[in-house]
């Protein structure tokens, strides 16, 4: 265990993230549609030698989201993002969130696959079911199914672009001038794979990537989720707020990936968390004070109405927030879980959920990011905390969720990763060019397993 | 007219393009999964104030093009190739090949729309419609369609497209840190499109790029085609071997698209043309002659089988060609049409078919480049024929297909095209950084028609 090593990643979430207010902080920019701000971005993660940027994915426009500025209320298609922080690295991973519900297998296979090849094997798929009505709306053509069906119809997405991806044997493109002989055909094979929701011939006209193939990604937390991650990911992504759901989760994602005939080491558990960093305790609590200010009451609503699948929007935020749930779930029982999901997520906190609260206090908390875990303090003290949930085996890593862009991502890497590396849990340098070597902490090499 | 400028675009095909020599010139790069080999085109292109690099499509493996090479042999996502080229350069235009049949409007709205706003406003899209067996294998849930009627699906997919880029008004995006409004949701109206055979509710996440969308090319050449061209396209791609078929089809489509509204000027017609280039006329010539050397029979009788559609492969090269037809034609008909379709090529070209000749030697003298016309000479003489075909109103530019890759772009760049410029026939500077800016020899102000 001595040479375990903490993952680190960035999370290129924006107009603001897990906290709203994030765009209105006065460091942030605002420049999303201009490469460099990307470029920039890329390059700080890389300097401070982080894993990862993290590129998430939504399919729908939702009008309160861009209204308020909320999270994907400007968005990109993520590999195109992707291309751009692949451009101005040369050892920085890249998770591209694609879904697998809306892609065909040759899309997703060619997309990751160019992406791969160009970026000289950092990328990694952030493989996500996608459904609901807005997403459905843009894609009318593909049928909807419920949760348990839409993970066996993953399950064949991810093999058929698995299956792809593997079509030309390491040695296949030859190129030999000479002789003529460009693809060695026979070192080819064709998948023409044909599942019980997904068909599809292949093979691509593309040869392994110096990584082999993408890095698996997943982060999906229903049991079913959760057995989709066992099989196929090599990170899963979480988002709990505290220590023992963590330690929990990590525990039966590496029962269930055993139980699966993979190695639980394969499987890394990194978790969103957001650092609010300062020269002195002093500081770091009054930058949380501030950004608490930042929190817009109504994109506060609609942000927790998204949380908790119940719209809250349009009602007066001074009204007592258990009367707001009760006007707006759908029956007693919703409003019951709601209220019970909300309250664990508090006590996971530290805190109590007070329902006397009104509906505007409530969701400016919510906003201000209890979701999150918010790691305050000096960079000893955030290292201190990012070290302790790593030596408690609850997480293998962690997802750094910016509360200013990119701006959070520089005060992480001036202040708290040299502390990490003081204890010895994070890298000086890469030990490779490819992610899946860095993941492993030496180069990779074809062909070895 | 006298400030009518040559359109100029690089064919960035490989391994080898419409010469199936092409890849092993001694002098062509091999490297084609390194980025670095296509920012170095970019650059070349760029710096030599080319409008465009052009990138083309297929979505199906096949195998004799793989072993010899052949055009697309190896082969890329566009938009990530495209990704690469936006990097490295500021002013180049980029086109991209995406097929109207194997993707859905909110994906090719997306990806083409954000890689537009990451290149600032220099993307066009080149769309073509796709079916065959090895294509549909790899898409089996799409329905596949008669030529006819995959041009009318066509017509809906770049409706649906288009309406998903100008679902944001240019000040929709209003990120006020203070007022805290992100966008203006009223500037931001729903597409829902409902076409017969394309659906997409929208709108997309994304403001209006700098050049308001992209361009839109297209290529196809049957009557149904033409009028999809005139229709849409503001570039049209042709591949014509004369000076008589190239003019023809110029004021074709121009009449096209004043019957449809358009003003004819806003349609440029731009050729496939293969320059090689000498020092002097003898050693223009002497390289003409070392590229046939460099034609694999084999690979030639594969190449010109897709062409002909007929497949002539495995047949003895030293069989009489006409002989080799009446074996493997479909049909006496379709036999006869192969043979009108080879000789009216020849014809065109100022040669004879002679059907004398062997299966392997017209394949040879096909492979060498019959289809896409070459220009051959000393940079004077290739300005010379370039300058003509243009001012008698043939076309209005030229995609380059490079005998080598990319070092038939350098040579054009430093032998041809001061020559054009030194005739007042093309740009020493850019006129915008947008391609549509480019194009019209301004910059582009958006709300301007």
């Amino acid at each position: 265990m001595s040479d375990r090593q903490i993952f680190l990643a960035g999370y290129i979430l924006f107009p603001s993230n897990h906290y709203v207010g994030a765009w209105r902080h006065p460091y942030s920019e605002r420049d999303f549609n201009d490469r460099a701000l990307f470029e920039d971005v890329a390059r700080t993660l890389e300097r401070a030698k982080f894993d990862m940027a993290f590129i998430p994915e939504t399919l729908a426009y939702k009008p309160d989201f861009a209204r308020y500025g909320l999270s994907n209320g400007i968005k990109h298609e993520p590999t195109q993002l992707a291309a751009v922080i692949a451009g101005a690295t040369r050892h920085l991973g890249i998770g591209v969130t694609l879904s697998a519900s809306y892609n065909a297998p040759y899309h997703l296979a060619r997309t990751l696959g160019s992406l791969d090849q160009f970026s000289g094997g950092r990328v990694a798929w952030n493989i996500i079911m996608s459904r609901g009505a807005a997403t459905q709306a843009n894609f009318p053509f593909v049928e909807e199914l419920e949760r348990e069906e839409l993970y066996d119809r993953g399950d064949e997405v991810v093999e058929a672009t698995v299956a792809l991806w593997e079509s030309w044997a390491a040695d296949a493109l030859v190129a030999d001038q000479d002789s003529g002989l460009f693809v060695d055909t026979d070192k080819v094979t064709t998948p023409d794979y044909r599942g019980k929701y997904v068909q599809v011939r292949g093979p691509l006209s593309l040869p392994p990537s110096p990584q082999g193939k993408p890095v698996l990604i997943q982060a999906g937390d229903s049991p079913r989720g959760r057995r989709f991650g066992a099989k196929w990911a090599e990170l899963i992504f979480a988002i709990e707020n505290n220590e023992a759901d963590l330690r929990a989760k990590r525990q039966d994602l590496r029962r269930l990936a055993a139980a699966a005939g993979r190695d639980p080491d394969s499987v890394k558990l990194i978790a969103a968390v957001q650092p609010i960093v300062g020269e002195t305790t002093e500081i770091a609590r009054a930058r949380q004070r501030f950004l608490a200010t930042l929190v817009d009451t109504e994109a506060a609503i609609a942000f927790l109405s998204q949380f908790v699948r119940t719209d809250l929007t349009g009602l007066a935020p001074d009204l007592r927030f258990t009367d707001a749930v009760a006007q707006r779930a759908t029956d007693e029982a919703a409003g019951v879980r709601l209220l019970d999901n909300l309250t664990a997520l508090a006590r996971g906190n530290g805190e109590t959920l007070d329902t006397a609260l009104s509906l505007g206090a409530v969701a400016r908390h919510f906003g201000a990011s209890e979701f999150t875990p918010q790691i305050v303090g000096t960079g000893v003290e955030v290292a201190d905390q990012l070290a302790h949930l790593f030596e408690a085996e609850a997480v293998d890593g962690y997802v750094l969720s910016p509360t200013h862009f990119p701006g959070a991502f520089d005060d992480v890497a001036r202040a708290v990763v040299p502390e990490l590396r003081r204890r010895g849990l994070f890298r000086t340098e890469y030990a490779d060019t490819t992610l899946r070597g860095n993941l492993a902490g030496r180069p990779y090499a074809h062909g070895r397993p």
